[in-house]
């Protein structure tokens, strides 16, 4: 492993989703159908971001979801490695699984995940969890799917009332696949 | 003029805008300093919608703002021509305008607007007149450029509290304008 260029490298903190265009990452009552249309994807950003992926930090939304939804596994099932979900209220982590709980400070658990990527990228699910990375500017990167649909309502990417300082991005990619857009962004340090 | 194109196709009803990656068009207060990054544009396909202009619909706010932001004229000055601002309360037009006052159905001042543009595209400013358009089915295409930026408030693309039946969408376009993404789709008519 000593000459894997992943494994010696510093891996980043990537925060991957599937977004409406008009900024909605789930439908009311976390209804994901709109993401289902046959002329999307298979996304090649979405591809290489499985490969690079090392670890996933999740939110405790997205892993109620992953109890019900067998869909809601990490990438469909296509993925298998360590999942840390950031909750205050740990519950008795499932038989066999290869998720673990994790409390605290935002920071640790990036550093807790960074460990177990061991190189590789991080990759965060959910708003809450990305929206504290970017607050404690821990946050490299935006990798974003668009979907051609307006919803009007659900689950925004990025709410934060009163906002007075936006969050600056790079472009660093952008493609289409189907009728699916990918955007990557690095996100500018403050 | 017979043989113009333009003149004797019709035209179509476009809703042009900039937006964050997060879904807003505005930030909290209206402010659109976010959208004047050095990196942004110029747009090819913010100069072809210029181009291909014949008539504006605005909403408005869009009316109020443009009286005090002179940035706020259409496309900054650079294109002359009717503009129809929708309202329910019509103020008296301003001397020397091209502004009318429009009140009423959309549908009416959609064909009122089509037959000024002459052929060529009515071009929608603002989310309300666009979101009217919508629900009357009469809005053809969305033209979007995408800044890099999260806001996290202010005013949404596209907001329909409990929205249940989503709008579909085709991407018919896609491109970089520097750090700017402009992505165009086509609205799938129900």
């Amino acid at each position: 492993m000593g000459t894997d260029a992943a494994a010696t490298t510093a891996g980043k903190v990537v925060w991957h989703t599937t977004m409406s265009l008009d900024g909605f990452i789930a439908g009311p009552g976390d209804s994901m159908d709109w993401a289902l249309r046959a002329d999307l994807g298979p996304t090649e950003a979405g591809t290489a971001m499985i490969r690079d992926t090392g670890a996933i930090l999740a939110g405790r939304r997205w892993y109620d979801m992953s109890l019900t939804r067998p869909d809601w596994a990490p990438y469909g099932g296509s993925w298998q490695g360590p999942v840390f979900v950031l909750t205050h209220r740990p519950p008795a982590p499932p038989p066999g699984s290869q998720v673990a709980f994790v409390s605290g400070e935002i920071r640790d658990a990036v550093a807790t995940a960074r460990t177990a990527a061991a190189g590789r990228d991080v990759v965060v699910f959910g708003p809450t969890v990305a929206q504290a990375c970017l607050d404690a500017d821990v946050l490299d990167e935006i990798l974003v799917h668009v979907v051609p649909v307006l919803l009007g309502d659900g689950v925004r990417l990025f709410a934060r009332p009163g906002a007075d300082r936006p969050v600056q991005l790079q472009r660093t990619a952008l493609a289409e696949s189907g009728q699916l857009t990918d955007l990557r962004f690095e996100v500018t340090r403050r």
